[in-house]
């Protein structure tokens, strides 16, 4: 296995497909091939099969793939067959849902701490989840082996977070703050830059609609984004 | 202006560079140059100066950008001129906690309507925002004349929501319900997909460290992500 030359655009993807193996497999199915799973949810069966072919051969020629079998290598490549923890830095409005985030638990994901300088709230609890002060940030971490940091504080705090984050040890930080973040090769970071999104939106609405919009509004043709 | 041929990602660095310069102007700056937004805010200075050269010509020798001269026109070109009308689709958590989300006002968007299907739900208010019912929603979208929907409903309902949007006649939707999507060429749909960057994450972590990392960590080199 080529490990280091795998795109994030190709395992984003592996994501999909587990979530659509897990789909197929709720309802009993043992076998699938990639043209059916291309049809029934909008992907492409030669982009499946090359994907797939980077981990190994899962295929079986005349069958298609072992729906349980794919699962549970998928589970594996991606990392999900051990539960990560996580904290999540900022116990305001984002935070505290994200808290409830239904996906976390999805993905074996468990939050297992939120942070907060707010004397407010440390010391609350949101659902089963404590709140601590941020002071106490390396000792909370390294208790619960928590191995996934979410930023979710404002802008201005962000970098100073980060670097807290990073001498703790964690090396996977998902950040919320729509804020330009340095930080060392070997963490992995990822930013939801929602303000970013929505001004791409914004930035879309404001072109005049050209004709490549109307001929495709016509002739019914359909893109997956 | 060659407007459509404008990538995305260059908009989203228009975003990000418009987001420094407010920082900038809060500081009662009145002139900057590429390389001092560039030095400050971890950006590159060449790609300032190209992504602003495709918009017209900002920059003064000599002097730089005028500050608020540029916000202006940056705002302008991404649309942010005119207040964006959005509705929320699904009240449950994620919904909820978008509605507060302060991100939406900070770059003129206003959260005008929230619908869900659940009768508990309807008729209640979230801060000063109503929630519909789902089935009134080509009315309300009329009615408060709403440009943006988020969807933010299970990934199950996630495509006939879609299409209710679609027939409303609202061009720009963000969704955060993890389920490819099918959408006409004439709708800009983001889809915000926390479950693939968790898993992204994941199998980053479940990567055996390599040489490059532990290079990189050595010489304590950074990168901007």
């Amino acid at each position: 296995m080529k490990i280091e030359k795998i795109s994030e655009l190709t395992t984003n993807r592996l994501s999909i497909y587990l979530r659509c193996l897990n789909e197929v497999a709720a309802e009993g199915t043992s076998t699938v091939s990639s043209e059916h799973l291309a049809h029934r949810f909008h992907l492409n069966s030669a982009q499946i099969r090359k994907d797939l072919a980077c981990f190994g051969e899962f295929g079986v020629r005349g069958v298609g793939y072992y729906v349980e079998n794919l699962r549970e290598h998928l589970t594996k490549i991606l990392g999900l067959d051990n539960q990560h923890r996580v904290c999540i830095i900022g116990a305001g409005r984002l935070g505290t849902a994200l808290t409830d985030y239904y996906g976390f638990s999805q993905t074996n994901f468990k939050v297992a701490a939120l942070f907060d300088a707010d004397k407010e709230k440390i010391g609350k609890k949101v659902g089963d989840v404590e709140v601590f002060d941020i002071k106490d940030f390396a000792r909370v971490v390294k208790k619960d082996k928590i191995d996934v940091a979410v930023i979710a504080v404002p802008a201005e705090y962000a970098q100073s977070v980060l670097e807290k984050v990073s001498k703790s040890g964690i090396k996977a930080v998902m950040n919320f703050a729509p804020a330009p973040l340095r930080v060392s090769e070997d963490i992995k970071l990822k930013t939801i830059d929602l303000t970013t999104s929505l001004e791409s939106l914004s930035y879309f609405l404001a072109q005049p609609r050209n004709e490549n919009s109307k001929a495709a509004k016509a002739s019914g043709k359909v893109s997956r984004k």
